[in-house]
């Protein structure tokens, strides 16, 4: 299988390298007081292991860092799953279009499975994967709850996490995207139009991108010495519809801003069309910065100025990170990584008029 | 597996019911000169059968019409293959949620292979698929070679079309829409509007469902009693950019139209481009219909008049046929099926101008 590295196996402790010196299933055993083929079906998720050695046998695995998937670096099965939460915006088909690049070229093929399609299925479907076996799970702002959390460790199936919704668990791979710097970015290309009420539309306060663009903006202000007003600040989700209202109660303030940036290209659209109904026009009136640079942005019209972040390539970076494993993929000892974004000018932003817009 | 119906099985000529008696593969094998083990292989597409005697089995399985689903109805894989273009548009994203939200009921999961995405995918995809077994593949506007459509009828894997390319082959259940009501529709709503100067931006020639759109928009200017002007037909593939090009060029004319078919949404997306560049605006000086009705054109600002295909609803249809077998699902005998499209008024359409626009 050209391409797929496995180095190690299960020949033991071999010591004399840099990283340090891999404890054996033998070990784990000898430690544990029981057999090898029990630490075996602890890894492999069998059930016939009584739950007080399993818990005792996870805990010694977990102490020791045991490496999972160097346990069965052979067998691979050719499928990896992408697991992502909707695939109604273009979001998706960005992620998708890096996975499936990355995986074609070693030689597997993408299980997708979206959460919201059903609600049996990420039950169903950790069930299904049991049976089938994967090679590697991507998660895509998606969550698995603990209990599932723990399943994927027995099955020793290697995870990685794309664009993650919370506080990424430490001892999981994820790949970001810079947001701070991006809402940065794309407040200072507002401030350098000339622009000094800027509004912003927020992500969704659950997710910690969107915590992380509203701290960038924040900071792109008071870089400039401007004051930042919370009543510039619109709550939202992300979505096209919250995008649309956050603008329109914008636009109805005594004081309207005269540049908007918005926590992500669809709430922009929605911002667009709040814009078109209160009889202005997007930069002329009234700028409008978005992020992610989906296929969307684009086609906007005008055409939306927006931060670019590399979807494709956190995609794909994950799907290597799972085949290839993430000590292989990124540098010594790291598992948390974020790309960098940056701003693409289009026409949706102009220079600030004169005075504040009615 | 719940909701998922195996009638029949190798039990052999029951003949009393409805359909014709089927043939077994005892039968075909004694008609051969062959053993049933040989007949099995040729059927599971396994190497070990010279290539005469398979070309023989091949052509007895034809010849009586032998349904391969039937030869093996118990062993599902619990995975489907969806065989899509490109996923860089949401129209992959409304399939992929009709093939989600069918298999998942039926406690299968999709497999997805982006055409587009490598160009080593489709050969190495069927190499893949023969190894790890598929319960259905869904072909979504892309076409199998003829080689491959072979391997893949040797396979006995079961297949459905959605939204077919060209000239459905016969023995392929296909689920398309109804393309040429639709455009006729669009065209009839911009005619009741009092639009007499019409253009349109016509889909990739190619494709059979843009030639459709386009015989629609030709009979509504006809019953109307309007001159079908070549003037006014812009060639174009679907895509954004063809629609921008196509309606600046429209709008170029001495005479241009007052409102305008688009083929696609994407195509009606450049259109509004080229209309903002002109210095107009969408519906007060040019009204714009789509087609598809992703949810771009929700999206759009001003939101757009679009003629829905149900696309999710056909992808779903399609994993049916290919879950339950096309006897089941579609009446007796049919493999054709369109699905209803209709038109949806948003805002990109308005009264004809009392004269035509500059």
């Amino acid at each position: 299988m050209p391409g797929r590295r496995s180095s190690g196996g299960t020949t033991g402790t071999s010591g004399a390298t840099v990283p340090p010196a891999r404890i054996t299933i033998a070990e784990i055993a000898r430690e544990a007081g029981v057999s090898a083929p029990t630490v075996s079906k602890v890894l492999n998720g069998r059930d016939e292991v009584a739950p007080e050695t399993r818990a005792r046998v996870e805990e010694l695995l977990k102490r020791h860092n045991y490496l999972r998937r160097r346990a069965r670096p052979k067998k691979t099965v050719g499928l990896v799953d992408l697991v992502i939460r909707e695939v109604d915006g273009l979001w998706a088909g960005e992620v998708m279009q890096g996975v499936q690049g990355e995986v074609a070229g070693l030689d597997a093929e993408v299980v997708v499975t979206v959460t919201h399609a059903t609600t049996a299925g990420p039950l169903r479907w950790l069930d299904n994967l049991a049976k089938r076996g994967s090679d590697g799970i991507i998660l895509a702002v998606t969550d698995l709850t603990p209990a599932q959390r723990k399943r994927v460790d027995s099955l020793g199936i290697p995870l990685a996490v794309v664009d993650p919704v919370g506080s990424p668990d430490a001892a999981v791979p994820s790949v970001g995207a810079t947001n701070w710097q991006g809402g940065m970015a794309a407040t200072q290309h507002l401030i350098d139009l000339g622009h000094r009420r800027i509004g912003i539309l927020q992500g969704h306060e659950d997710v910690l991108c969107a915590r992380a663009r509203l701290d960038g903006y924040r900071a792109a202000l008071e870089g400039a010495g401007i004051e930042v007003d919370p009543a510039l600040q619109q709550p939202g989700d992300f979505y096209y519809t919250t995008g649309f209202s956050g603008m329109r109660d914008l636009l109805a303030l005594a004081d309207p801003p005269t540049a908007v940036f918005a926590s992500s290209d669809l709430m922009a659209l929605g911002a667009y069309e709040a814009i078109r109904q209160a009889g202005l026009r997007v930069a002329t009136d009234v700028s409008i910065v978005g992020f992610d640079d989906v296929p969307n942005a684009a086609w906007a019209s005008p055409p939306l100025t927006t931060v670019r972040q590399p979807l494709r390539e956190m995609a794909a970076l994950a799907a290597r990170i799972v085949l290839q494993g993430a000590d292989t993929v990124l540098p010594g000892g790291m598992l948390r990584m974020e790309l960098a974004t940056h701003l693409i000018v289009r026409e949706s932003t102009g220079p600030a008029p004169g005075m504040s817009t009615t």
